[in-house]
């Protein structure tokens, strides 16, 4: 028995915000000081470094549930299966449904539960769940049904990413440029086929580490409002990747015993270009190899980073042959790869 | 390999709520009209229905994620393993982390992150995530981390249920009497001993149920406040549980050939004592018995509804000869069962 990907879906929101649709923004450093520089430069140096362009956003009727079922229901179409016969609905997630101009995040009934009712689904064996695991939440989310599935609980699961980090940001942070919305959906099934899930790795660095990304109030010290929003503190999350993600992905692929030249796509976290690019750089350092081209497709650049959602998505959009220059093959090796809050690291080798 | 638990903690809150101290509350109905019966009729009748005379509130210094670790500490004691051994934590709460007189929840970084960060576990292989399933989230949890150990990827997990429920109490319904805080706490092991889970049992009902148990506004319409707080259709809830749970629970331990006569203790889910005592009533009934005595121990008559932390609670109490004619010995059959938002119901026949 192998447990393979059967089918993908992702949903990409339909308002674009434009790196110049912060023009007018005023960024403040968190001390509350202005900084010393025209949101121009500001936002230049921005694209430099994260490669972000534009970002994506839900439209003000959407909420992290609804966009979870339409990336849901195309996995599902894909894959060519009754959903009655799923096992498990995961949803990974960090923030639950906030809805437009509201504070509180509703997660009760969980995120999948509100999927599995908007499926329609009847089966009362299908069981939902929500996780939260930061950004490497749909990774490890199939990590989990991969265990169901090995365990004898589970033969089909559907694990969906979906996050709006848009209902969270603080206009007054720079940061808030990076975050964006999306949902990105598998189902993974045991087979008889060829390949599937190899090797996995998981991790939680949570001594110094736990609070880098973190809930806190606007930097606007002028404001008396108590709403906290998505903040990090960057610097620290990169020197953190840099030293542990790598040695991560090379633990990952080491256990599978497939050669570091037989890897062909790297799926990483859509976190920030620069970092993305300096993580896989040392990954293949650690091998004394340089980088190939294009082993790391990239969608931070129009799409932004959707947390749970950009490693689904991305996989989604090459299958369906929607990202320029890159493709994915029956017998092809690839790397999935995230970290995020928590922090939290993982990998996975996957033989398509 | 048998897999058991071999340590509980539980930490009960220290502020008592008695059922007088909710004498002064204006009780509305739901479309914000005063019920038509003063306050002690009101609470004498909740009390005949409910069984709750008294409830348990943290202090305003503490967060489900304190509480959590609390009750984790002393599972981690009682099981007498090195903390940097276990492979998992997980965390099963519903809403997160929310501070005393703040409205948002706060749930990045996960509430497993907080836990292992208090805890000051170092070792990065012990990976902690949150799952969020409804009241069943810590039976549910257990089934997790059971499949995580038989299919190889854990040996050691700490499962937690933990939740503040009086940070999200409206006070102007009289269903806010129901809840309650707490945190139960197990360590699950992969061991050569004889017994452990025999079987389990999971189901989301989220057809017409997915709803039951919400997030809305208060009952006071002349509040303009936008604020949401746990809400139930208590009458529905309670024919569901009826019409599911004693069927939920026959078919796990069918499933697990114990003989219905061997069963020495049901640990439900503090729910609702009359609704609790019925279902396990059907639950005999099914198999043409009257429910035996002191089969169904219950807390709920000084702690109330604590959601994820009522069945770990309960059963934590027990083995440390805390809960007055109820004991449970080596080689006893225990049943744990649940049922909560999402609308999921859980159950695990276990040898102790």
């Amino acid at each position: 028995m192998n447990i393979k990907i059967t089918g993908t879906g992702s949903y990409i929101p339909d308002v674009i915000e434009k790196n110049e649709d912060f023009y007018q923004h005023k960024f403040l450093n968190t001390d509350g000081s202005v900084i010393n520089a025209p949101n121009e430069v500001i936002i230049e140096k921005f694209k430099a470094i994260t490669g972000i362009d534009e970002r994506r956003y839900v439209d003000n009727t959407l909420n992290c549930s609804d966009i979870a079922f339409l990336a849901a229901q195309k996995a599902i179409d894909d894959a060519k299966i009754n959903q009655e016969d799923l096992d498990y609905i995961i949803v990974a997630h960090n923030y639950g449904d906030i809805k437009h101009n509201v504070e509180q995040s509703d997660t009760v009934p969980s995120i999948a539960t509100r999927v599995k009712h908007l499926l329609g689904i009847k089966n009362p064996s299908c069981v939902g769940y929500d996780m939260l695991f930061g950004c490497p939440g749909w990774i490890e989310g199939t990590i989990q049904a991969n265990a169901f599935i090995k365990a004898g609980i589970a033969k089909k699961c559907l694990i969906i990413g979906a996050e709006t980090l848009s209902r969270v940001v603080d206009k007054h942070d720079r940061d808030s440029m990076i975050y964006s919305d999306g949902a990105g959906a598998i189902i993974l099934e045991a087979t008889d086929y060829d390949g599937g899930i190899l090797t996995h790795e998981s991790a939680t660095h949570a001594v110094d580490e736990a609070h880098y990304i973190y809930f806190g109030k606007t930097n606007n010290q002028d404001s008396s409002e108590q709403r906290k929003y998505i903040k990090m503190y960057g610097r620290k999350i990169y020197e953190f990747a840099l030293n542990n993600v790598p040695a991560a992905m090379k633990s990952c692929l080491d256990k599978s015993g497939i050669d570091i030249t037989d890897v062909k796509k790297i799926l990483i976290h859509q976190a920030n270009e620069k970092m993305d690019e300096a993580i896989v750089q040392r990954f293949y350092k650690l091998y004394g190899m340089k980088m190939p081209e294009r082993i790391m497709p990239m969608t931070i650049n129009k799409l932004g980073n959707s947390s749970v959602a950009t490693v689904p998505t991305l996989y989604d959009m090459i299958l369906k042959g929607q990202l320029k220059d890159h493709s994915i093959n029956k017998g092809d090796i690839i790397l999935f790869a995230s970290v995020g809050a928590g922090m939290n690291i993982n990998a996975i080798v996957y033989k398509q």
